[in-house]
Parts: structure tokens; C-alpha cells; sequence
């Protein structure tokens, strides 16, 4: 069945190209994905699957793929949307659409997803469980779509999930794999503090908010420095110290915001406690009013351990001559908000390498040069393909 | 002679205000003051006084009266330049120059000056001495007239200088001085740090300037509380702290505004090398660039504690009906660049109360609303007669 | 009557001085000046003097001068106790007391005053008011005595205060005076911060005590340099920062002790309520524990303006030949407990000159080698006359 | 071959056990092994092996096997000094040298490598290479021995070189390992800040040193908070801040003491470079001087990671019954001068499990009560025996 599944596959590798640059023509922002959507739901038409649309707090689409026997119950998730980016691609589809781009390799997920879909569907008889196919909308942009998917109930019954991204850092033909916290949380903050304003010469009757806000800069990298384990990951940058006023003015109102980055909940929680409480203190300290807006963002990304080794292991007992090789990879400091499904259900998210070919250093995501080599992408439903077979024992 | 002279100003106590009311209509801003300047000059035609336009760096007057005997020579200072202030007051001589007006009182200045001038022109064969009436452009906009009139050279051989200011804080009647340190000089400074951007999530690869600059903030407060002595009077107030930026990224380059005062040079030169030293410390403690303009205004001013005791002596024994009261007048945090000539010159400024009648609390200095009680002119004119009366033993 | 009250002064110099040598041969300590105090009481016996001991939390002592006539209660005060200080003079009556001087002149104060006292005593028939006589122990230790004797309800009545202090900064001949807040008021201060101790390795098991410590010593920086008026004195010094531990363990605890100085019962008030509100902003800032001991010493001294105004024009009007120069003083950063009475009753302390003569520069006041010229205790005893008599109109 | 190794070491294991309650009756401290190196030496007569004594800055012992046939040269190396600790426990053969105890294990060090080396000299004929058995002095006090002995040249031909450490945090039976940077290098720095003191009330005639120390300790937060790469680990813990002092005087030199700790070179030069850097910026900054005293202890432990994977392999192929775990170490704070020789040679330091049976939690090594289960030597001996064996393919 497994070898079906991959002959399949391997007969579908150019419509799988063929999606994909479809996809990538016609990109669509975040929560505006109406055509990229129906583009997926037509795929679906007449293929006697379940479907489920406008799943969250978007266009999440969910397919159920019923195995012909009782079983487990699996997720395979692909998100669908692009980046306010113009391209500079010489790609012959390149974007038609101004302005945005698939420069993350989501078109790419998707193709991958759809054809490996269907051809599971097609067999699904000799299925022993569930597969839920899941086609996400808004991973670029905060809160996302994850969460809200999560939320809704569809994803209840899932015993695992698993998710892949393209990444140019290796080539086609590398996969890669990390256990435990691999992608970083972030979480967003806005800081207001207000004091009161007065004349340059007379301090006395003021109270300078720069003053106020310089001690909490200063007071807020003790947190890292003395509150985190030094085995852990943890930053906070203030990226924005707003006080621009008139040189012989105090500041009545300053405003920072800040950044938040960590590799566990624990550290999220630990940062978050620390940075209310010294604003707290601050407040006192200097009888200025804060304002605190903390926002966290898609939390740290999880994988599984045990998944994960299961996971490496499927890759590297494949013997397929496409996959030369199964490494780990570092941490990375970027976010995904998969890191939701994997807070509920055992997940595991890997890496697909895409590098184009006779290129020293590809443009990485997110740049209006990124480019992939499209070989990857009969990889990717391969490698997948094969955590499923395996995962169901479906030889 | 003294009561010829003030038996003149007496009876041309409408004319000062006529003048008065003249400069008020047609106020001029600092640097641009040409047909105030013109309209002193006409003054002057005809009355067989040397006189020297267009000194220091603007418009200044000069104007010479040789008394007939040889003896010292003094200075009298009115300024004569007004300010971007729309008039909000109700008076039927205000401002026919939308935007600009004399909210400060120079327009009394130098109409009082003017006739007092002219009065002691028609005396001068009595005199034993020679008087400088000094016209003086810019008073309000550093680097202002004053500095450059002294650097002229056209006052080189003053042996004392004397000017007053109107303040509304006092009723006319009320003439008020103070010997030594009285109005605060000021310093301007910026103070540009520059360190490396990068992604707030990778401070290492980065060199954040906010942290340093909220390292400066904290910093330099040192140099009034640990530097300046106690018992003087120093204020740092940084205004401004421009460092806007996106949340995320780190910032590489940060402005910081800041206003300096003092009441004594020795202050002001222990803060202006505090300052640059501290911003050198801080270029080694964070490795970043700093770049540091310092540029000081006008300087506080200094009233020779003997000419003021002068002054008050002879305000005290004036018995003027009109000079109701001799007062000692507190520090002022205002500055004013009549300090430049006191700087080199034995100098006393000092001060004419003015406040319109029947009000409880006039409106303060550059306030669109001041104005003043014209009675006050004719106290100015002959306080300062008789400060010149007293000068040259002119009975 | 005046000229009564100097002949017989002068008649009594040799015996003030020679008190006053006793009573330097046989100092003793603030709170422990039996001698001393049993000296001044036989000193009274017999005079028919109404007298009051162990007045206040020690030995202060308060002889009531009763005038034949009804009128105003005046106080004059000396203080009697001496220092913990080895005395190297090599004068003949140096300390019999090892270890114990009167190195501040409060032996000449004392002894001036027993002598005017009992003149005044002699002449009391013809005083129109009552004169109370305060001997006045532990000036220098805090509490002191001041604080009590007033708080005994003894002085309630009394309608103006004076008291003078020996200064070796000018000649004998030269009296001082200063209106208003003269002395520097003080405050003590220690600050307990209990973090938690741990293994230097590993700061998140441990909450650091010194990081909290530095961060209160920079923000404390803040109330000189922000929340102070610029024109007005005051000081924060942190002069123990006691941190001393092992390198590579976490402090769990440090002790912070500080000196504050203010010349105005406002700057108290302001820097009491400032440090106490930074104390609690750290406490919340960096999770510790901390422990204030906040103990205002002395206040500032405030002479009353128009009482000392009056003071001086006493002295300037005494036509004695020995008053060569009365002159305005500057402000004391030292601290003296007559600023207690001067809080609740209009005071004047003022200063007499007693730099002993053919020296340059005098030891002063608290030196092992401090001196007087003893002309000056005639200087005092005539000087405290003359207020005394223009007070009462006693001519 | 092996099984012959192996089984000469079982028939030992009392003798094992032996030497090591020997050597921990007579612990000896570092510098100061006098009587362990005699035994030593003693135990090598007549064995026909070369020995070094006194090798290094003290009484470092290195025996040299050489195989009947050539081959790569390794070094084994076993610590044998002791700790100033008055022991505890309630062994029978407790320390007899009162304060002193082998508290850390090193007296099982020596003993299983004195026999493992006996028995392999017995067997080394049919051995391919030449093994060094380096028994070192002193690794628990720095500068330590590894440093020297590595200097002395005695070592420059090594291909390899394996240690072990009992750690009681697993029980007999578990053997650990970790490849890279496995135990943190650690530096001591001692900060003198020399300012100018002076009377608490008079801040502008002294230079505050706490207040300046407060900035360095505020200042030296963001080395880890924004130099430090996030992934890294790196402390900076001031330990002591002395600044003990009168609370009315301003202090004119305090001391600080701190202790630095990281996991890899790259982190140690970073942190050095900076804490100097930041100490410049301080001394212009506040005008103070400053004396840093900077002194690099043991350098992180580098465990080759190719090494480490063939000793991980090695164990687990053991397949002998008192092997039972093979498990990856966590990283550890702790410091270890076999870090010297891992940083020229490629080296693996693994970890010998050595909790008394019974006991639920260990006391940690330097615990007063430190105790082991001495199964764990023979278990030391059989895993340094596999992989010797292994290395030279000795079977």
C-alpha cells in the first residue's frame, strides 16, 4: 500500500508543480484568502470527502478523510497564505497579484498537501483511522489561524499532528527534524508611561517620564541577566523608545514597545510575570501612571520527542533515493503558530529542504528573491506519506 | 540739572508712550527688525548725535552723546526686537503684524530710552562723561544682539552699563534689583548615539542604542545630584528621547535633546565638562558612537554687586513720589543677553514693575495677553536718570 | 539701665572667662553632665531665682527671671555638654576628663550667659517681661536636648528665643547673623534589602540583593536632580554600601545607610516622602524585601527674618568698640537643635567671632586643636545684653 | 583480549576497593598530595613501566605502558587530590587527616585506573600503541594541575585522552556522557573603584564610588542581556559589593567581586572583552580609576563530539550485565580542569553513576556526608577498559 501510495505520487510530482505555481501567481494576504479558499474547496468537489469551511476566524478548511477501518485520528496541516511582499522573482508566474507574495512557501504546502490528500483518499479502504487534512489560512499575521482552528472544536479528537516547511537553508533532498521547543515564542509590548509635563528649568514641578522610562529600560535587562536559567532562551528588546518632545520641555508621555522572544512556556510565563511586575515598581518608584499592553504572540513550537523520533526514523528508513539525508536542526528564533496545535496534541513539525539548485546561499524566506527548488516538493508529500504509512502501519 | 532732567521726562511722559504705542503696532521678530531700527534712527536726525547702525549681527544702534567735560563712559541698553506670538490683548495699538508682537516689553524699552537719550543730548554740556545709548537688535533669539555689539568693539570703553526690564510681577511704583548671580544661563545640547541595528531577537548581532541611551539618562542626573554643589543652582532636563522605532527591530541610532541651566559660569562650566565626559564614558561603556553638540546660550547674568548697590542707593534716596518701593528681586530661571555685556563690563539690570492696574495677577512676559501699565515708562525713564545723575555727580 | 547691664559686664569678664575655664577643664558627655549641671545649679543658689531641673530626657536646666513689671517672655539659651574628642590643645585648663573636650564653645557659651544671667537678676526691678535662662544639655547627640525641653510644656510661654554659637571662623569683634533657614537640617537613614542567597552559577534560583541595591542608589539620584527645586539645597549621600560577601554566591542581603541635608523644613518633607516611595517602587521592581529606618535628626534652623532683622539691627546700633563688624553670614550645612525651638517660638541664633588672635586660619569648631579667643565671651554676654535690652526697650 | 581484560578486573574489584578506602583514610590536600604520590609510585614498583613524578607545578605522576606493537598513544587520567571538608559520614575507613576529605570522589578515580593499568600493562604485548596513565595533583584548587602537566610537554604526542567523574546523582549501573561543551569555564574578577571622599553634605568636593559602582553593576547587566547570543550560556553574578562605610561620609573606594561562568571559548571572550570595556567606560565616566583584576579559571570542558559519539557507542555495545543505562548528561555549571587537556587534545570526560544503593537523594559530591556506592569503581574500570579496547580495536 505504502509503495501505491508513493507511485502515486510520484505520477502526480508535476501537478503537484502545477498548483503550486498556480498558487503562487494568485497569493493572497492573511484572512483575505477568498480565492486561494475556493481554489481548495474545488479541488475537493466530487471526491466524496467530508468538508469543512470557514473553520476559525477565517477561511480554515478542514477535509476528513474516513479510513475504511477504525483507527486513530491524525492532522496533516498546510496554511495557505501569502506576505505583503512585492516579488523581484524572475519565476515566468510570478505574483500577479501587487504587492504579495508567496514568499514563505505556503503555495508550496498547499500543492503538496492537496495531491497527497487525494491520493490517500483513494485508498482510504484499506485505512485503519482518520486523517484530517488541514488547510490553514493566516499563519503571517498575528493572532493567526491556528488557534481560532484549535478552538473550534474541529481538531478535538486528533491523537497526533504533523506539518511541514519549506526552507531553503538546505537543499532538496535534506530533511530535517528537532525534538522538544524548536521555534521560538514571541510575545509583543506597548509600555505608556505618563508623568506630568513641565518647563525645562523647573523639574520640580514636572515629572520627567524620560527619566521614569530610561530606569525601566535599564531595570528590564535583569530579567535575562538574572531572572532566566542561563540555560535558557530568553530576550527582550526594546525596539521603540518614543519620548521625541522639545529639547527644554519635559516629557509629560513616553511610550516603548517592546519585543519578547523565548523557547519555553515556562520562560514566556517567567518573562511575563517579570515585566508586569517591574512595571509595577516603576509606577511607584517614580509616581508615574504605566500602561501595559502585553501581547503574546504564537507561543514556543514543541515537538513532540517521542514523535519526533518516530518521525526521524520514518525519514530514515525510507530508503528512497530522493531523501539523502535526515539531520537535526538548530532552534530557530522565528515563530509558528502550528506551535497551537502542538500545545494540545502531540505534534511534530519538520523541515523540508528546498535550496534551489547551483545556488551558493538562497534568499531566505520572506524575501522578495525567495525561490525554491520545485523538487522539493514531491519530497515533502513523500516524507509525509511515509510518517502516515508508517504511522498506521500501513505497509 | 537732575531736576531739569527729570522736570523733562515729566513733561514728556505722553510722548514715551506715544512711541510706546507706535513700536507696539508695528513689532518686528529678532533679525528682522528694520523699519524698529529705521524708525530709532529717524529719532535721532537732526539732534547732532554721533551714531554708529547696523552693529554686531544685525541691526544694532549706537549712539553717542560727549558730554561737555571729559569724564567716564556708560552704556543704557533697550532692546528692541519682538516675538512670533499672535496678540490676544484688546488694546486699540495691537499688533498690526499678524504673528509678531512685543509680548515682552522691548517696545516700552526703548521708548523710554529714546526720549531719555534726547533729554540728556539737550543737557550734555553739563555732563562730564560721555553716554552710549545702545539700541540692541535680537534680544529674544540666541545667539542674540548683545554678544556681537561687544565683540564690535564699539563698547569697549564702557566703564559700566546699565538696562531694566519691565515685569508685571510688581505694580508700577516698585522698582526692584539684585547684585551678583540673577538670571540663569542656559545650554542647549544634542547628543546623537549611534549603535548597530539588527532583529530584536538577536541583541548579539546588534548594538542597541536605547539601552545606551537610557544608561546616559541615568547617567547624567549624577552631575546635579553628586557634581554641583548644594547650595547652587543647576538643572539637566533631557526633553527629548527620540527613539521611535518598530518593536521588533533594534534600534541603531537614537537623539537625545537636552536644556542646561545655572546661575554662576563656574556652574556652567562644571556641568558642559560633566556632560561631554560622561557621554565619552558612555562611548566606551557601550561601544557606540556618540556624537555631542553642546552649545551654550546665553550666559547667566551677573549684576556687579557694587554698581547695584549703586543702583539701590540711588533708587532708594530718589524721593520720587512715583518710586514708591526698592525692592530685592528673587533669581530668575529666565535668561537674557544684556548677561554678555556684564560678562566684560561692571553691568546691573535691573527691574520696573509694571502691572496694569486693577488687576489681581497680570499676565507674565511672552504670554499672548501681557500688558503693561504705562506708567511704568516714565518710572523707567527716570530711574534710570537717576541712576546716570548719580554716576556723574550731576546735581 | 543698658549701659548698667555692659558696665557691669565688663566688670564680671574675668570671671566669665574663668568659668568658662572650668568648666573646660571638666567637660562631660551629651546625656551625662552631672558635674557640669550641678555647677550651673549651685551657680544660682541664693540669687532668688525660680529654677527648674532635669527639664526634658536629661539634665537641661531653666532659671526664670521674673522683671518687676508684667511684659514679653523672652528666652535666652546656652547649651553644656562636650564631645567624645581627645583634646591636644596645650592650653593651661585642657580636659581633665581623657577622652572628653569641649571642642565647640560650650563652656563660653555657658559661661557667658551664667553671668548675664545673674546681671540681669540684679536689675530685674526695672524689666518689664520675664526672661527665662535655658541651660541646655546634649546638644550634640542626637536626639538631643532641645527637643525634649520644648516638648516639657516649660517653654511654652516664651515669645522670642535667642542663642549664639562661638565660631573661630572670624576674629572676635565680628558678630554673624542670618535670617531665615541658616543651619542644614539632617536625616539618617538605613535600608535593609533581603533578596535571596544562592550559588553564583545560577541567578534564577536566587533573587540578587546588590543588582536591587545598585538600582536604588541610581534612582535615588533622581530626587536631587528631578524632584528637588533647583534653587533650593538638599542632599542624598549613600555613604555605606555594605555588599561585602563571597564571589561566587548570591547576596541575599545588604545594608545601605545614607545621610540626607536640607535647608527648609519643605526639602525634608519632600525627600522623606521620596526615598520612601523609591524604597517601595524597588521592593515591587525586584521582588525584595526592604526595611527603611528613617530618622530625622535636627530640622533645619530657621531664624525668624524679623526677629534676626531686628537682632541686627540691635548689634549694628550697640556703639561698642569691641562690635567691629556685623556681618551677614552664609548658610551652615552643620545642624544645631536650637532649630527646635526656632520651629515653634520666632528664634534668632546668631554667631560671634572667636578666632584666637595671630592665627591665620583657626581649628575649627569638633577639632582636638580647637581654640578660642576668650575676648569673645565678653563679646557674647554684651552682644545677648543689647538684644535683650532693645527688646524690652530697656534703655 | 578484552574478555581477558575484563575478567582481570572483576578478580580485582576488591583490590579496587581496597586502594580506594585506603586513599580516602589519608586525604591529602591540593599542592599537597605528598603521601598519595607515594603510594602511587609505590604501587608502579617493579612493574616495569616508565614513570614521571613531579610532573607539572606539583606532584602530577604520568606512567607510560608501551604495547608490544606501535600504535596511537591515549592518555587516561585520573585526579587524586582531596578537599578542605571535615567529613561526616560514618564509613569505617572515614578520614583520619582531620578537615579534610575526599569529598569529590578523586580517591575512586585513582583507584580503579591504578588497577585497570596494572592489568593492561600485564596484557600489553599484544597491545597496538602506548597508553598513558596520568594521575594528576591538585584539580580542585586553580590554577589546578591539568594546566601545568599539559604545559610540561608530557603529554604533546597524545591522540586522545579519556577521564571519568562519579557523580552520585545516578546510581551504579548508569553511565553518562555529553559531547561539546559539557561543564561550564568560570572566571573570578575583583574590581577596586578608588573616587575621592568627603563629608556627606558636600557631594562636589568628593567622588562617589558607590554611586559609580552602582552604574558598573546596573551597566554589567546587559553583557548577557545584549551581547550575549540568546542560545548561549553566560553569566555574570557580582558577588560582593564591599562598600562598608560611615552613612555621613562619602566613600572613597569600594570593592567589587565577581564570578563569571560559560559553556563555550567564544562566550569566555566575549564576557572578558566586554567587562573590561564596561570598566573603561565607567572610569571616564565617572572619573574614577579603576583596577580590574581579571583571572580565567578552568576553561569550559570541550568533549570531542566524534570521540564522544565512539565512546557512547562503546558503552552501549558493552552488553555487560552491571552496564544498564547508557544516557546523554545535561549540561553542567560546575567547573573541571580536564577542560585543559580537552582543549589541545581531542578528549572525552564521561560520567560514572555512583548513588548509594537505598538512598533516595544523594548528598552531591563536596557534601561533608558525600558517600558512593563502590560497585561504581569496578563499572569505572570495565567502561574505561571497553573503550580503550575499542579504540585500539583490541578484541
Amino acid at each position: 500500500m505504502k509503495s501505491n501510495l508513493m507511485n502515486m505520487l510520484e505520477a502526480r510530482k508535476g501537478e503537484i508543480v502545477q498548483i503550486r505555481r498556480h498558487l503562487h501567481e494568485n497569493p493572497e494576504l492573511s484572512f483575505k484568502e477568498e480565492k486561494t479558499a475556493q481554489y481548495i474547496i474545488d479541488f475537493y468537489k466530487g471526491k466524496g470527502v467530508s468538508i469543512q469551511t470557514n473553520v476559525g476566524n477565517g477561511l480554515g478548511i478542514i477535509v476528513t478523510i474516513e479510513g475504511g477501518k477504525p483507527g486513530k485520528t491524525i492532522g496533516l496541516r498546510a496554511d495557505f497564505d501569502a506576505l505583503p511582499i512585492t516579488e523581484e522573482t524572475e519565476v515566468p508566474f510570478r505574483s500577479k497579484n501587487e504587492g504579495v507574495m508567496h514568499a514563505c512557501g505556503h503555495d508550496g504546502h498547499t500543492a503538496y498537501l492537496l495531491v497527497l490528500a487525494d491520493c490517500i483518499n483513494e485508498l482510504k479502504d484499506s485505512l485503519s483511522g482518520t486523517i484530517k487534512i488541514i488547510h490553514q489560512h493566516a499563519e503571517e499575521t498575528p493572532p493567526g489561524g491556528a488557534k481560532s482552528m484549535m478552538e473550534s472544536g474541529a481538531l478535538d479528537e486528533l491523537d497526533a499532528i504533523f506539518g511541514i516547511h519549506l526552507f531553503p537553508s538546505h537543499p532538496a533532498g535534506v530533511v530535517g527534524y528537532r525534538g522538544g521547543y524548536s521555534m521560538a515564542g514571541r510575545t509583543y509590548f506597548k509600555l505608556a508611561i505618563k508623568g506630568v509635563g513641565g518647563h525645562g528649568s523647573s523639574p520640580h514641578m514636572a515629572n520627567d517620564a524620560i527619566v521614569a522610562g530610561a530606569h525601566f529600560v535599564t531595570a528590564v535587562q535583569t530579567v535575562i541577566s538574572r531572572r532566566l536559567n542561563p540555560f535558557d532562551m530568553g530576550v527582550v528588546t526594546i525596539g521603540s523608545f518614543d519620548g521625541k518632545g522639545s529639547f527644554n520641555v519635559i516629557k509629560d508621555r513616553i511610550e516603548i514597545e517592546g519585543d519578547v522572544r523565548y523557547m519555553t512556556a515556562e520562560t514566556q510565563q517567567l518573562i511575563d510575570k517579570e515585566i508586569h511586575r517591574i512595571v509595577k515598581g516603576i509606577e511607584t518608584e517614580f509616581d508615574v501612571q504605566c500602561e501595559l499592553t502585553y501581547v503574546p504572540d504564537y507561543p514556543p513550537l514543541y515537538n513532540d520527542p517521542e514523535l519526533t523520533e518516530f518521525v526521524k526514523n520514518s525519514l530514515e528508513s525510507m530508503n528512497d533515493k530522493e531523501i539523502e539525508q535526515v539531520v537535526e536542526f538548530p532552534v530557530f528564533s522565528g515563530s509558528e503558530d502550528f506551535a497551537y496545535y502542538a500545545e494540545k496534541i502531540p505534534g511534530c513539525f519538520f523541515y523540508i529542504g528546498c535550496k534551489p539548485k547551483g545556488v551558493e546561499k538562497a534568499y531566505f524566506n520572506h524575501h522578495p528573491k525567495f525561490d525554491i527548488d520545485e523538487d522539493a516538493l514531491l519530497i515533502a508529500s513523500k516524507s509525509v506519506a511515509q510518517v502516515v504509512c508508517r504511522f498506521y502501519e500501513w505497509n
